[in-house]
């Protein structure tokens, strides 16, 4: 155990980590260019090698721990073992092919377990979550309410963007985000001329709510 | 009085309140997929249990009251009143059909009045409103002014985005809002090739007062 | 002078102008409506009633004054005797017709003038471009560069974007507000496929100026 | 030296350097418009004019130093060797043209080395990005997870968009400025109905990471 441990405690041993790492976030993006076959089996081989590294690596810090159950209580022990496992999916089989590709794509965030200051950033961008906890159920509110009124009254002038609740909660995400939102206000205006009402006080609702969040957060962060 | 209070207080029973008021919103939500005829029937009966349950759950509130006075001085108390009372309007006439559905979307709105918390951020984000209000006037004071002129310049141009004061007042709106602005420049800069000021200088002027707006509120936030 | 003073301290006489301004505002807005001809003829005599009141108003206001040289110190009085001499060029007049118009809409103006509120807000939003000054001018750096290698690069492949210096920080404008700016793009990567980057750096660049301009204001709005 | 100090010390030396910057600046923008064949000769004698009253500032200046050695110590004495150094590439030669042209746009970030306020924005600007650190190679993360998935499930799809994982990140960035980003997804939901989960997820993502970015410069200049 003592000698696991000095692994991992061993420079080097986290550079090659941190090495091997980035090198699997590059054989992830080199995939999506169109490989002449050779290189093919070679990028197969790298990512058997990947996975096997990763695999040894956790063991030892698995190893290195000295109450094997400390392991399991931490939250990005978990995290690794189940990014690694799961790319255990073999790539090459034709079914899973796509399946495959997609879940070493996750290897990436191995990225932000293994270097301290990402994991303390995620934690703190997580733990703000709760306190917009309130806001956002205020906001999914309003957007459910007009998405019901939308989907209600304009679900005839256009289907593609009215036809029900969801694919008007869509439409109405859209039109917060100001993407091409008056195309959708002039169309409907054709039938209700007086639908920019609609519009408008949905923008300034959002644009209000979504105000008061961000200064929310700011005056709780200052607090500390 | 007491008994009524007894069930007011309840868990259960406000647990049980909670459950109709999101499953109403549901129901608002199912309605705007094409449901087949049977289903239909029962989203009525539905409907109309609701209603009931609405009724009987704000006349409880109402026995349970010590003072009957002190029920009419709460604005949720009316609040909760007028939209069960609205909703009471039925959603199978014909006529009133789409009233009728659009009236009961306003039900999920109870949510916002059940939660004790939504509610105080309803009321602090109302209570942040009259700061506003001359920085408002200033923007309105400033739309007005940009659109009387566009509309009296651009009107021959393109009736319309530039027909009266009202559709300019939109079409600025749009302008603020960055959607698809250098089309309504272009086609005017044809004309008048140098009303590029004209929309330069609008959107400076609203930026530096909209961000004039929120560091405003920043700052009164802050000093509480 | 005193009798003149007291009109002016008058609240009736207060709210009365305040009624002229607004209504001279409505006018504005009705003007821009096709209004049938026997209402034209209307509207231009109420055009010569509220020049006519406004050049009474600001008589008295001068009258109302101790030492006639303190009226003349005041920003204010200045830019409401600017407002109505200028708007005493006559509406009816074919040439200057749409000169007119345009100068009366500038009497909503009169509104800022006239309410305290207003006023100092519009002092403490000018004051604040001042401590802008260099940000804005490092910003105008960053266009003007980008707007000489646009135009160098860029101008064989559209002319109508970038055929010149002044063209090209038009559309850098539009780049920076997000306007359809990937048309921009796309078409200049067809002959240049590097010329993401342009777009990109000059992005990054504009974004932190801005961001750090904003700061720089809440800071210094704090600080006091 | 003495005598060279006193020269760059000198107040009207310091008001022509600073005439000839702008001057320079505004015949980078002249050579964008169509000059007529006289005053090309014109615009290339000012260039040499330009390029060697450059040269003899730098040297006064490096003539006025004491210890010649501190000359070379300070960034914005390379950063105008530099400059200046560059712009010598002759802008008559036909091969160099366009280089010779773009290099002498940089002079005018001769106007940032010469006014300090503007240097020192941007030395504190510049001071600003690594405490983004973090925050930025977080966001790397997300986009590259993210344009990894897109042109693995969406290159079929619509291969200019995502055809490689560096398309996609430009693909993604444009999503991030809601820059047509409907279009983006309507064409993918046709074949993956649900991948509006994809683009929404990466909105949320990334706006989230953006905010608190912002958050940590405001927390970050107020602690100072
Ligand atoms: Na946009
Ligand atoms: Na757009």
């Amino acid at each position: 155990q003592d000698r696991f441990e000095a692994v991992r405690a061993n420079k080097l041993f986290e550079t090659f980590v941190i090495i091997v790492i980035v090198f699997s976030a590059l054989l992830v993006g080199a995939k999506t260019y169109d490989i002449p076959a050779p290189f093919g089996t070679i990028t197969l081989l790298l990512d058997w090698f990947i996975s096997f590294f990763f695999l040894t690596e956790i063991a030892i810090r698995f190893m290195a721990e000295k109450h094997k159950k400390h392991f399991f209580k931490s939250f990005w022990n978990w995290f690794d073992s189940l990014i690694v496992v799961v790319s255990l999916i073999p790539a090459d089989n034709a079914e899973l092919a796509v399946v495959g590709r997609l879940v070493r794509v996750f290897r990436v965030l191995r990225m932000v377990s293994f270097i301290p200051e990402l994991r303390i950033l995620l934690v703190s961008l997580v733990k703000a979550l709760p306190q917009l906890g309130y806001v956002m159920l205020l906001m999914f509110i309003i957007f459910y309410i007009y998405a019901a009124i939308g989907s209600t009254l304009f679900e005839a002038i256009n289907p593609v963007l009215w036809g029900d609740i969801s694919i008007s909660l869509l439409t109405l995400f859209r039109v917060m985000t100001f993407e091409d939102w008056t195309d959708v206000m002039y169309e409907t205006m054709e039938v209700y001329p007086l639908s920019w009402a609609f519009y408008l006080s949905f923008i300034f609702f959002t644009a209000f709510a979504f105000l008061n969040m961000v200064i929310g957060i700011v005056v709780n962060v200052m607090e500390q």
